[in-house]
């Protein structure tokens, strides 16, 4: 486990601060003008494509590729151009470096953050043996929990990266096909959940298979994902081609990419298979990542109460071992591709990842801070996951993914 | 019923012609050079990326918007500049007419065709009636052929853009897990098929639930689509998420987007609906069109065989519908989304759009043109999907979609 590395930007050695030098996560921000990349530093951004114009850092020296508003161009470069900027930019931020790039950095305070990246497509894994158990307890009893596929395939399911918001965007309540007392409606969702999810994102193009191995070194990085899903209009609609509207309304990201090669000292296993994998699936080295995450509620006007407390390393499947099956059938991929871990839930009652889980299909209602229940959201509750891996003396954070539900349009 | 608009360029007025000046489609093609936008007329291209340089017909007076390789800022223009760009086409190809347009013109038989369109993301739906009772009948019994969710929606899952591929792209057999007699293998697939569909594609941005009657204003037109699926790797994944990988390895489309407003004259009802319909998914008026529709499998050195008649009037919710209902939860729409009919069947054996269906799951091969069987597709088996609405005395015909099955990549 490595040590801090210490910045003349003093805020990035701060015990606690989400972005010391050993973070640099890539992000869009703007402060009144047009969209910018930037990277987080302490409690400020530093102007990447400021500095790419000036000519003091260029991750490309024959094109500019931080002047589109979102970093695809620069991940398309490639994991050696991935690893010399980043050199670069530790070069520059480092205790001791001349401080000759302190023009280009912002306040984080008084800027607003937009979407990091364009998502090319969005694909939604079930990859928590305790979240796919308990939601395969409630639809379909004990016995038959786990689907006989799942031991053996990261199982998922085609989204739509149109729905991919940023954090602090406002989620409407959705309409759909309800069942209601007097019959079939369309009506407001009355089970509107979050879902504590882990987004990892394709930073290389493809075209056949790829191996465990392979996929790996194609990701660029990773963002906290909630998918947003309207328990009542998936349960009617999900059977037998999957979910579609139920999950349609909003997917939120937070607002900054934390990069594969800043998680690298953070890698571990993944729980040991229960049954042997298939070749293509195993990973040849550990290949999941230690990463605390919480899912926080916060009703309108009243106190964030923890929801869920668990880990990334709970997750069955690695992102790698799902990009891996994702190309088996020799689907292309493509740079801004958005993988979801799938809700990750540890096996305790506090470390669910959805309200489907907490309050187990809405039976046992959970009892806020204050005494007000939730079986599902409220409009007006904002839920906030925020995620991080432990170092020594420091750590790496992800930044909020929030988002506030607001009343069905009439 | 409509007759035949005469044009100067002769090919366009013999029978049978598939792209009189009654359709004039849009298409991409090359000829060695770079690739331009192109109308068909007859057996020609009109090279509209030419004219609209030239400055002869221009879709938007302030912006190029044929320079690009597709056709999708033209779409973004909207309803009036369509309908303003074909009257101007029409001007320019109809019999008296000048010919000064002349010399764009390029033979249809030099060009090598590209994809008309970016896909911005694809939905794939299931809205044939005897489709869907074919294949439940075959997975869940005759009782429970139609889920309950049926008859009151229509049923469609996320596809995956990056595999649609134009007409003329070969087709690799896929790998993926299948079950053989010795248990999970990850091995070739042995159960590829073709599936005969067509699909709709959105010509302009949404961000809320839109009526049947916006959404089949915000079509811009339809192509032929072959969603080639693997069988035995859909059968294992599907439950519960729905078709992932057995779907990703391509989907080929015809070349040519022959526009609603070409069709306009062919509009038709869907069939009566066996039960009520919600409100947000009743047409305000016929919103499906009469397009026979045809699949022809040619072994490889072998003889043409027709394995499938039908039409797209069998289709139980029109594209206008199943747009609605996309948009229903809030899903955000963008210009080159492509929506899927989902396979069409109609009752009888030769109607049937698949070869699951066609052979009831493999266990009723047929025998085609020379005495060779087929329960799926074999390497070199080349499937043709065509298809044309009949006017007087004129047809609007959608080009071949075509692709060659290829064997497993060792």
């Amino acid at each position: 486990m490595s040590d801090l590395r210490r910045s003349w930007v003093e805020s990035a050695n701060a015990p606690g601060c989400a972005f010391p030098l050993n973070n640099l996560p890539y992000g869009v921000f703007s402060v009144g003008g047009r969209r910018r990349c930037g990277v987080a530093i302490g409690d400020m951004i530093l102007d990447a494509t400021g500095l790419e114009a000036a000519g003091i850092l260029r991750p490309d020296p024959d094109q500019d590729v931080l002047q589109a508003p979102g970093w695809n161009p620069f991940m398309a470069l490639g994991k050696p151009a991935w690893s010399a900027y980043r050199a670069g930019l530790v070069a520059l931020l480092s205790d001791g470096a001349d401080e000759a790039v302190r023009p280009y950095l912002v306040s984080l305070a008084d800027a607003t953050l937009h979407m990091p990246f364009h998502v090319s497509e969005f694909t939604d894994f079930y990859a928590s043996r305790h979240h796919a158990t308990h939601v395969g307890t409630m639809f379909r009893g004990a016995e038959h929990a786990l689907p006989p596929n799942w031991l053996h395939m990261p199982i998922g399911y085609n989204g739509r990266a149109s729905s991919v918001v940023v954090s602090g965007t406002d989620i409407i309540r959705p309409h759909g096909q309800i069942i209601g007392d007097d019959g079939l409606l369309f009506a407001p969702s009355e089970r509107f959940d979050f879902e504590l999810e882990m987004g990892a994102i394709v930073g290389q193009p493809s075209r056949g298979p790829l191996s465990v191995a392979q996929a790996f070194e194609n990701i660029f990085g990773y963002v906290l994902l909630n998918d947003w899903s309207a328990r009542d209009i998936q349960a009617w609609e999900y059977q037998p081609l999957g979910p579609f509207q139920g999950k349609a309304t909003a997917t939120s990201i937070s607002p900054w990419i934390v990069t594969a090669e800043a998680l690298e000292v953070f890698r571990c296993e993944t729980p040991a298979p229960e049954r042997p994998l298939l070749d293509y699936l195993r990973p040849p080295a550990p290949m999941l990542y230690d990463i605390a995450l919480e899912a926080v509620l916060t009703p309108e006007g009243g106190e964030a109460c923890i929801m869920t407390r668990t880990n990334l390393n709970e997750i069955y499947y690695s992102s790698a071992q799902q990009l891996a099956h994702h190309t088996s059938s020799g689907c292309p991929m493509r740079v801004g591709d958005l993988l979801g871990s799938g809700t990750i839930s540890g096996p305790e009652q506090g470390a669910r990842g959805s309200m489907l889980e907490l309050t187990w299909g809405g039976a046992q209602p959970l009892t806020l801070e204050g005494g007000a229940e939730r079986s599902f959201l409220d409009d007006g509750d904002r839920v906030t996951l925020s995620g991080f891996a432990q170092g020594n003396g420091f750590c790496v954070g992800f930044g909020d993914c929030t988002g506030t539900l607001r009343g069905a349009r009439v």
